[in-house]
Order: C-alpha cells, then structure tokens, then sequence
C-alpha cells in the first residue's frame, strides 16, 4: 500500500527531503521515497507499507539510480520481513521490478541473504527481520561513505588543479543524493566545493531528452543553496568560448578496463569541447562502476531508447503517445542513444572513494580496484 | 483582416504549402501565409487582405525568417497599395512590427520606393500599386535565385569533398523554404542532393531551446520526401564518434569581415566536434550576410534571450508564464545565448549565391563581396 504526502507546494523552494528513509511510527514499519516523477513542481512523498508499493514505486521511476535502487531494494527485503509477508516473494517481485538494474539486485540479494542467515541461526523471524533492515542500512551508510570519500578526493583535486579559486564548474544530468545513499558522485564534489566556500557557479546542462539537469540537478542546487544557472546542452560551447568553464564534472554509468566511460548522451561532446578549451574533464563514480570485463569503449553495447523521448517533450501530467507532448512531425524517426562513450585520451581524472586516477590508464585503474572492499553498489546516471 | 484555413489534419504528412504568396481572387487580393507558430501540427494558412492583419502574422511570429520577412514587408506595402490604403502608414506599421529585422525594413522600403517613383511619374495609384507587387514579386524572386545558386554551389562542393557520394548531413536550426523566399541556404544544399540521389541520410538537431529543428526542419524534411532522423542536440557527439557524418550544414545571422560566423547556438559545438572528426563543417548564406562593418567574431553582439525559454518547453497550446510548461525549480536562472560565434578556422567552407569561400579568410570574403549585385535580404536562422 502506498500513501502521499505532499510536503511543499510549487511555489515553494525545495527543501531537505531525503530521497529515502525507513521510519518506524506506530501502526508499523514504513519505507517512505521522495517521488522524483513529480519533481521539481511538486514534493511529494510516498510512503510504503509493503514490497508491493515499492514495486510499483520502483516501477514508475519515482525512485530511480542505480545506487539508491539497490538501498531501496535492500529496505523493501526488510519491509516485508518486519511486516511478516513472504520474504522471498517479496525478494522476487523486487528483482523483477526492473531487471536490467544490476544495483537493484544486488541489494535485494543483501538484505535477503542477511534475512536468511538469521533465520537459519536463530529460527526467530523477529531477528531475522532486524538482520534484514541491518543489512539494508549498512548498504545505505556505505553507499553515503563512498559519495563523502569520493566528494572529498575531488575537491582535493579541483583545488589542486585550479589554483585561482572560484571553481566554476558545468555537469550534466543528475548524480546527487537523488540517485545515491549520501550526496552522490560529480554533483557531490561540486556541493564539497559548494560548502568550502569555493565554488562560484554551477552550470547545470538540462541535459535533453529526459531532462534530468533541468528537473532534477536543478532541484538539489537550489535545495543545496549552491549559485546555479540552467543551460540548454546546446550552450555549453558558448560557456567554454566564453571562458566561463573551469572544470567539467560528471558521473559514470559503466568504465571500462581501458578506462573509456559510457555515461548520458552529452558527455562526450562536452569533453571533445573541454579539450579543445584546455578544461578539465573529470570524472567522479565508484569503484564498482569499472567493469574489467568490458576490455574498451567500443565493447560498451549502447542502450538505443524510444524515439518519442526526442519528437515528443515530457511533461508532467501530459498525456502524447509516449506521455509527452509531441513537437516534431508525426511519424518522425528518431535517433536517442542513452548513452555516449568518452575514451581515456579526453579524460582527465576518473575520482573514485579509493582515490584519483590521473592520468587514467588501464594499469593505473586496475590498481585501484584491487584497493578497493567489495560489496557499494554501481553508480548511474 | 486575417482568415484562416486549416489544409491537412494533424495527422497527415505535410504537403506543398508555400510559406507565402500572393493571389488574386474576385473579391480583391491577398497575401497568404502559413502560419509557422502552429507547425508541425497543423497546416493553417493565414489570409491577410490588409497590412494590419499582416503586422500582426509577423508580430506573433506566424511569419518569420529574416529573408521571408523582407518578401513579406514588400509584398504587404503592395497589399496596401492594391485595396486603396494609406500606403505610408502601412509602411511604417510594417517597419514596427519587429523593429530589429533589418530585413523586413528593407523589403518595405524596396517597395514603398517603387511605389513612390512610379505615382510620382504617372500620378496612377493603380500603375504605382502594380510597380509595389513588380517590387515584391523581384525581391522573391531574387531570393529563390539566390537559393537555387547557393544549392548548386553547395551541392559541387559536398561532391567534391565527399568522394565516395551517399552523403549524410547533419544540421542544425531551421534554414529551408520557411525562412526563404526559394528553398532557403544550408537546408536548399541538402534538398539539392536529395534531388540528385545523392543523399543518404539528413540527421536533423532538434535545436533547443525553441525546437526549430524538430518542429520546422523535420518538416521541411518530411514533406520534401528525404530520408531524415531527428536526435537531441546532445546525440550529435555519438554520430561522429560512430563515423556517421560526412558533412555539417549550418546557416548564418552574420558573417563578420574575417570569416567569424554567428549563428543558432549549438553551431559552435558542432564545429569542434566536426574538426575533432575531420568532418568538413559548411556554412551556408547569402553575401548579405557577410557585415564588413564588423571586423571580428568577438564583436558580434549576442543576443541573451529570456531564460523561460529553456526553464519551460514550449508547447503549442501550453500557457506557462513563458506561455510554455514549466521545467526547471521556479526562481532558476537560466543563460541563454540566441547565437554562438564559430571562429573561422573552424570553417572548412562558406557557400555562397556568388561562390564558395575556401579556405576562409578576410580576402577572400572581401574579393567575393566585391562581385555581389546589391539588393538581395540577409539570411537568417
């Protein structure tokens, strides 16, 4: 079951809602989301009593990252343990709520494997249960360590490599405590900066086709207090030509041995501009995002995404064909890439919570990972 | 006055309408437009029979595209003339509708002339109201010549760099029949190759903010037949990166005397990636374009457009307080640039009415200007 509660109105400026927590009022146990589909007009929460209303939040994209997916996943184990529903087909539905989500996955298969250990020591259910939510909240903390230790790397390298001062920093798409357990990966070095008093601007590319700049990162700078301006993705070069980039930050959906990063369509172009403009193009994401088994960029399979996303402008509560608003001619073809691919070459350092690759090469990255303890989930964009 | 008839329902392709003309039916003559605010969604004409209802299609933009502007004042001083009004007044109501279209001031002035010299000779406001349309009816016609000579030259010079032939062009913005008073610069180049077999794919920008690539160059690319596919800004990067562009086509707003090229933002970046990929990037205008009084890029003025325009989408229809769905957190400040400045040496080739311009440098700009008639309009995007 699923309940709302609209905590601010639109005209309101966003505040401190966290995208998840775990309460526990009297009637029960509670997993309550912030429902990112109704941001940034509308600050809504919805609050789970079982797996079932997970799915479908999980479903809907209310909540969406690949990091916080699989916290929401290991609290929903919980949830339906603590509730005394049938963990394993709680477990299951949570899996499939969206299968391709590695991170999702894995955190259900924590909490459940935590649940289980418990009940196959002691044979108490209750026990079992706060095994659970342990593991969901010891997945949660760690997920929150990773982003602070990452933040903190990468405001050490932004000082070292702007000595002026007064980074201005452009990003793109939406890598904050919106899709993380803490503050996230690029945004959150940017709120590192933010809160060391050095950080001048902002500049949030809106990040076409879903948005998620304008939407979404432009929630949590305002949230944050930071001094942020919106671009289209289109204007970025005029910011470069401008000299008004000192730095680009940006997340990672998977790096491969090589050290190439797939990451929201957009990144690329923006590191052939930084090269071009002698910026830094840094790259800020977990340990667990490199995948050794993608030798290279050209071995990243691209995920190509419905045409309407492109011919039609979301928009919420609109109802077009793909739920938006068409604005090309009917029966347009469209190409949308979820994701592009910059090779090593054009990156300038890949931030990680065990530390900073720079230059980034395949042995450099490979020594990290070998640093670095098993079990954070993937970051995503 | 102004009616209006709907031709095609929102869904069927589109057809053959002209962006204007003029008709003389039984009841006295007409100016016609389509009405470009309600493309691509619907085909309406709108039927002005006096400058009044004219200043108002231009004002809201029903009309618009500096060189289509310029036809346009012409042939609404014509009207004017032809129905008996104060052809003075209709003039300077013409002149005021957008008071910083160059173009459209030279067009009513090019006909108001015509009609002054003619009446001051024969003392016939029906002889002077003749000589006001043999005006208009010239200046069109003109920029159709211009148009089909800026196609060929285009075309030679894509068949020269591009060896192999089945040629795939990206472009940006809107520079087709809609804006010309012929099939317009950079879009009349692709249509050329279309027409010859010759072209294999056009990928078209959607060109945010204002989506005229998604709303008008699909268009324009649907209803001339042409293998076109849409993609957001952003995706541009991914093609190159894949060797799926053998050649970019922009248009112009200016030329500065050393080859600097302003044009809808988003061009800039482009001409990086373009360079960054050894793809030829090919600028397309008349040599009106070209302002000798502006000796650089760096003394281009761009113009900063309001930031409702990227924090909303506009939507046909919508009424945001931008007239568009709002986006971005309310209070977000938005940069953004109507231009960007691509320096020359970015610019592998300018194609003009007169010739092509390459490699590009202030003499041999300033050569080619020399041989220019005057008289045409300036290009716009």
């Amino acid at each position: 079951m699923v309940d709302q509660q609209a905590r601010t109105g639109g005209d309101k400026r966003p505040t401190e809602i966290p995208a998840i927590r775990w309460e526990e009022p009297p009637e029960g146990p509670v997993l309550v989301l912030l429902d990112q589909t109704r941001l940034p007009a509308e600050e809504v929460e919805l609050v789970c009593t079982d797996a079932a209303a997970l799915v479908e939040a999980i479903r809907s994209l209310a909540v969406r990252g690949a990091p916080l997916l699989g916290i929401a996943g290991a609290y929903g184990v919980a949830l339906a343990a603590a509730r005394g529903f049938d963990v394993a087909e709680a477990a299951r539905a949570l899996e499939e709520a969206r299968p391709t989500a590695v991170n999702l996955s894995v955190g259900v298969r924590r909490a459940r494997a935590a649940h289980q250990a418990e009940l196959a020591r002691t044979g108490d259910p209750t026990a079992a249960a706060v095994a659970a939510l342990a593991a969901a909240r010891a997945l949660h903390q760690e997920d929150a360590e990773a982003s602070a230790r990452m933040a903190a790397h990468g405001l050490a390298l932004l000082d070292e490599l702007l000595s002026g001062g007064g980074h201005r920093i452009l990003t793109h798409c939406n890598t904050g405590s919106l899709v993380s357990g803490g503050e996230g990966t690029a945004f959150a070095v940017a709120l590192a900066a933010h809160r060391a008093g050095r950080l001048r601007r902002l500049w949030v590319d809106e990040t076409r086709p879903l948005l998620q700049g304008a939407r979404l990162t432009a929630y949590e700078a305002a949230r944050s207090g930071m001094a942020y301006t919106l671009l289209t993705d289109n204007a970025a070069g005029s910011l470069f030509a401008a000299g008004e980039v000192d730095a680009v930050l940006i997340g990672a959906d998977r790096i491969a041995a090589d050290g190439s990063v797939a990451n929201k369509v957009g990144s690329y172009p923006l590191a052939v501009l930084a090269r071009y403009h002698h910026v830094p193009f840094i790259v800020v994401a977990p340990l667990t995002t490199v995948d050794p088994g993608t030798p290279d960029g050209a071995s990243i399979e691209i995920e190509q995404r419905p045409g309407f996303e492109v011919t039609e402008v979301a928009a919420p509560q609109a109802a077009g064909a793909g739920g938006g608003i068409p604005m090309a001619p009917l029966g347009t073809q469209a190409y949308n890439p979820a994701f592009d691919v910059t090779p090593p070459e054009l990156v300038t350092a890949i931030v990680t919570e065990e530390g900073v690759v720079s230059p980034v090469t395949a042995e450099a990255l490979a020594e990290l990972c070998a640093r670095a303890p098993a079990g954070a989930p993937q970051a995503s964009s």
